[in-house]
């Protein structure tokens, strides 16, 4: 078993300000990545920008990540870094930006290759140095390596090929407090996700198991918050961003499982926020594995059984309809690709990743 | 809080053949340091040979570690590198070779330097690349940043100011399998004291203690083996070797605690081994501490009290009289620094130093 997480980090409360001379370090001209408003707006970019300005650190924005950021926003946001001459990138924002400033800071290495080189297996993955400030408690992309993009050429979401780690990653809970609710439900979903699906998951090590199982017990104490039981107080906000960089490291170390791969289909064409969509098949995932292990986790996390669970997402997630046809398509999608089917540590028939999707 | 672990870690059977081009990566010429005879008897000098042989790498042994490693050998072994033009080090053996690697690979960075450059709080950390290979399961070298070294001139050991993680970790519990019991006994007391002392610590954290829980829940795995109960398999030895690199990334967070303070005299003037000497204050440390924090990591070892713990220690390390002036020589000096005394997450005052040191 292997384990890598090269990723400094801090997690505490103006770390972005207290370790600016690290974040200065990484070079002397940011690109620093964002989506169209939130990072301005829970602010996460006047800290980033004081920090800088503080050391000297030159920078400039690229504020243009859309959700899902797509083959063609990274390649815009190579040209304005090469034009500026960016040597490190700084992502803030959920896992749209941060996973787009990985797949740029690979660009701008590579400046004079194309597109094809962000899905070239056998090319080579050295980027500009990168720091990662998460604004949402749930992708962990500040401590994996994956970047998902979305392809429009092929009408598809997924992860590249490379694997890329941030070099610097600061987490401040503060950038949680104004969030609206329905995010902060959506996106602690998408890190119980990724907890749940790496510890029940045909690579989990202990290694794994170690960061899974301290994220849960971290995940489960804000509970009460999003449930709308208790007012969240700074401390609570650090735990949600701390469970969810240990969820991230989890899953660097096994990937996501079966609720991923069925969930990039109701995303792209039901449109459907990533984490809710990961969250609805969650339970039925569950439901197909070890009762000893299931039973293990949803204790850790304070949870009696799969059913109060579900209740939890449907009270915190909501639970819409899917059309039929788009579940059809998704558990087609899957069941067609050889490598999600080996996730699971259960043997996958589709008549399982039907159930998994409740049709 | 600040999470850190930049040590990439492969830990299975035959690892260090399996990752030769990981490890033969490092440079063209390597210096391999180890103990007198324990590298060669279990194994992994045959195997590190011929890993680097594979990869048509060179290397030179520098075989002359003692227990406690001198300053005056990680000088010696300055001396050979440089002459040899190594440009990586690894380290195979216990926490002596593992931790002299370290100090080696400082010194032959700066081979323009004297000796008091290991002492230097000031000074420029760089080092060549290490690669470390554990064939005991106490220390966790491999994974911590420090390097324990003896000054005979002060008759003391202590860690060294420079903080040194290895670029590879290679762990391969099949180097256990002829390990003399005691020796075992002595060593895993060693990894128990690490996940104890920094579970219970000033400077715990989640993410410290996310490493500590799950070392502890594997360190018990292996009780039985160390008590006799049962013959070990493959699996046995991967998983002490396993919860002793957990440990080593607890403590490379926290460091260690008031056991491993007051070891040190014993160890120097009492020539009592290492593991065992931490041991001897372990149940004193404890008793002290958290009740509620201490029956929690009592029971994922698998033991019912403090007693039971203590039973445990001297059924397998034995129990030794120590003379009366060594223990009051060790609290006196452990009281007088500062540093120590905050190491604990309890108030520390010599008669709390006193109970821990049982006199």
């Amino acid at each position: 078993m292997k384990f890598l997480m090269p990723t400094l980090v801090y997690s505490e409360e103006n770390c972005v300000l207290s370790h600016s001379a690290e974040l200065a370090s990484l070079g002397s001209r940011a690109l620093i990545v964002t989506g169209k408003s939130s990072a301005r707006r829970c602010g996460a970019f006047a800290d980033v920008t004081a920090a800088l300005d503080k050391h000297g650190v030159s920078w400039v924005e690229f504020a243009e990540v859309e959700e899902n950021p797509s083959v063609e926003t990274i390649m815009r946001a190579r040209q304005v870094g090469c034009k500026v001459k960016a040597d490190f990138v700084i992502g803030i924002g959920g896992g749209s930006p941060m996973d787009a400033a990985k797949a740029i800071a690979l660009m701008i290495r590579h400046h004079d290759q194309d597109w094809e080189y962000l899905y070239d297996k056998t090319a080579e993955t050295s980027t500009l140095p990168i720091a990662e400030i998460p604004t949402t408690a749930g992708t962990g992309s500040e401590v994996t390596a994956v970047s998902v993009l979305t392809r429009h050429d092929k009408h598809v979401k997924g992860s590249i090929p490379h694997k890329i780690f941030a070099d610097l990653a600061l987490i401040d809970g503060k950038y949680l407090s104004g969030m609206p609710e329905q995010i902060l439900a959506n996106t602690t979903m998408d890190a119980l996700c990724h907890l749940y699906e790496s510890y029940i998951h045909s690579a989990a090590t202990d290694f794994s198991r170690m960061c899974a199982e301290a994220g849960i017990k971290v995940w489960a104490r804000s509970k009460d918050i999003v449930l709308g039981k208790r007012e969240a107080s700074p401390e609570d906000y650090q735990n949600m961003m701390n469970a969810s960089c240990m969820a991230g490291m989890a899953i660097a170390h096994t990937a996501t499982s079966m609720p991923h791969a069925l969930s990039y289909r109701l995303t792209y064409s039901a449109h459907m926020a990533h984490g809710k969509a990961c969250g609805y098949f969650l339970a039925g995932y569950l439901r197909e594995a070890d009762p000893v292990e299931v039973n293990h986790i949803l204790s850790l996390a304070g949870f009696k059984t799969v059913e109060e669970l579900e209740e939890y997402y449907v009270v915190t997630c909501g639970r819409d309809e899917v059309p039929l046809e788009i579940l059809e398509q998704s558990v087609e999608e899957v069941f067609a690709n050889k490598g999600k089917c080996k996730l699971p540590p259960f043997p996958v028939y589709e008549a399982v990743i039907r159930r998994i999707a409740g049709i």
